[in-house]
């Protein structure tokens, strides 16, 4: 258990700082972290601590329910939002939380993020939700738990996958997003960011653009996603 | 004193270095001073010297009136508006005044930076003024000094805490920002730059977009500042 | 002939590595390759491999229809449609295609990139195109070759010359430039994306306005590329 | 006269390899020289040559004409535009030619660059003009020449000092500036970027915004420029 507890240690305390490296955070603005369903266990970052200040001894295990199990740290004060993502989501291994500039530019402004092209449709199977804010009393009672069960609900009440559509932006808040591993998880936020800013050009560009044809967003996710995809090795 | 001092020194020798590295400045753009009242005294930064030339050394040790009491250099020409903050406001232990792009761009647009979102909550307490410009006379007189008094004017004028809402941009001018000490002071100069970008973002996003609700900034504001903060260690 | 072959998997590997290091790609979202028409080979990057693992040994070299000759690992998912601009364009050595933000959000907005200014009048001939987007069948049944054909098929429905227009934005994906190698093609990327914010501001700036004089372009175009081009050494 | 024209080379070489250094230029778009009236000659970058090759000893020396005087390199094919300033203008010392994004935005927007603030204040005492585009005549008789007439015409058809607003967009094309030595024109370059950059978030913040207080340019341009100047040291 020690073995396979380090690894997780290592991975997430790596992806944790590869946040600043791909300019997603600024300061301790961002958090990874990877649960291990079979142990039991989630490993997550350090509430507060910088990104260069991390290592895998540093990084905090707590329970499925978050509550610590090792190590002198608070967690991020986001793990309770991870928390429900896990248990709601059986197929993800990691989550991702940051203030990235674009996305955060598209959850303050309340929209969903249209699917107007390719670099998109490789990794979101349609458009990235905007989740509704919380209200009051979601905020005051448990706010970072409730920031979970909105996310699931936009899910649910969508009908939508969180393997096919790996994130989404929380109203007035920013991106969460999502994947197998802390690696992927990561991956996926620097997507979400790129596909956000490529996104405020392309309106900027042509405000009266629509949507790009499905049949390109089935091409493009099936072609690195689907039973035959045929990009990468093997 | 001298040790107090040469420790204000290099705290704001350091605090005036990371401005380019925060990408707040270009050339010699922007000043960062540090008040100790029980001794009397005021360090800032040399006027129009490289970032990479200042030592603790060559600060500039004045006076709380801004009359030089040690070193060979002119202090910053902004000095006399730090003055002013300093005097109005006891609570604040350091000042940082930056041309940033972003923030420009809000206090030539001459309007307050609204509050969109949790970025902004965690650290400003409400929307991020703009002040006036100054008048014909106020320029003409004592223009840096009257630069302070309108930036005070304004938050005695909304009934504004210091504390809660660290800094402002200046119509036609640009950012000041101000903190307990040097490093918590450019803290803020960081996020409000930031700020002022996601809220470019958001309206160029949804030009109809209202601000986010007053009990998130609430919530954020408090889980940092309040009496029951639970962000960050300890 | 191992020579010659050797000398463009060195060219195609330094090529690829040079798009991180202008800001064109993010991850391995991008791929060189150069022909070499009468030894009948391509030499192209391999698919879904990070830059700082590419070598000019890992390079993947295809027949002049993409049948794979050496390497083992899969070529880019995107060689056909670099196979048939070499078939349809004898006077290109090199193809290049990319996500570049820029140019996705004029390929995402639907538009060809106005002629504005000399920058642009430099390398390129006129506005820079944005083919249509595929058809579900062309996207179905041959995705990447039909790509190649869309291109080929704007530039002979609007009489241009590739050689002088070096460059397209698919619509819904991306740009693809071309030029007489590697370093040439990889050039007329930077360029585009260059150009492609340019211009974004440029109607940011003034909605309404025009094309820049036709006379303009002659002179910059043909002082770089006409028979008496003045710029540059010999 | 050797040791004073190699002093010369050095400065000119400095300057244009702080072009890429400050983000103004993309491979070898962009030149600086500098003039020496007494001497009667022109120190210039070799046209294409790129900024990590270029030595105090490959610059280009020529007459007051543009006659090369030394060096087996072609001299920057914008050396005509350069010479008819020098002519012009006996204050100024060097000038320097970019295609700096943000200021070209506003060359191909065709506006002059508008007085918003005191970063602009500062270095430039009223707003930056955009020069006409070149007629047809002016582009295919002497274009390179006629460009540099282009702005002088237009300083002198608006009453302006080239000392007092040390530059220019020139329409479809981009920015030139000029300063008593190579250093100081390259600043000019750097403040003409950041100022385009700030005016264009500041016109999308507020689209309706005005130009500032004439009193604010006074004072800025005075207290740094004026004979009673107090910025920086002595």
């Amino acid at each position: 258990m020690n073995q396979v507890i380090n690894a997780m240690r290592k991975r997430v305390c790596d992806a944790n700082q590869s946040l600043p490296k791909h300019g997603l955070v600024k300061f301790t603005w961002g958090n990874v972290s990877e649960v291990n369903r079979e142990l039991g266990v989630i490993v997550i970052k350090p509430s507060g601590v910088d990104y260069d200040e991390l290592t895998p001894e540093n990084m905090v295990v707590t329970d499925l329910d978050g509550k610590i199990l090792e190590g002198d740290l608070r967690p991020s004060s986001d793990l309770p939002t991870h928390v429900q993502l896990y248990k709601a989501w059986s197929e993800i291994g990691s989550v991702v939380h940051t203030h990235s500039t674009e996305a955060v530019g598209w959850a303050q402004a309340g929209r969903d993020i249209p699917f107007y092209g390719t670099t998109h449709a490789d990794y979101f199977y349609g458009s990235i939700p905007c989740a509704r804010s919380l209200t009051k009393d979601e905020v005051e009672v448990a706010y970072e738990k409730d920031t979970g069960l909105v996310i699931v609900e936009e899910f649910e009440h969508r009908g939508l996958n969180p393997v096919e559509v790996p994130g989404i932006v929380v109203r007035n808040h920013g991106p969460f997003t999502w994947g197998k591993n802390p690696e992927n998880a990561v991956y996926h936020s620097v997507v979400l960011e790129e596909v956000s800013k490529m996104n405020r050009f392309t309106e900027q560009i042509n405000p009266r653009v629509g949507p790009a044809p499905q049949y390109i967003l089935e091409k493009h996710y099936q072609r690195k996603h689907g039973p035959n995809a045929y990009y990468g090795q093997k």
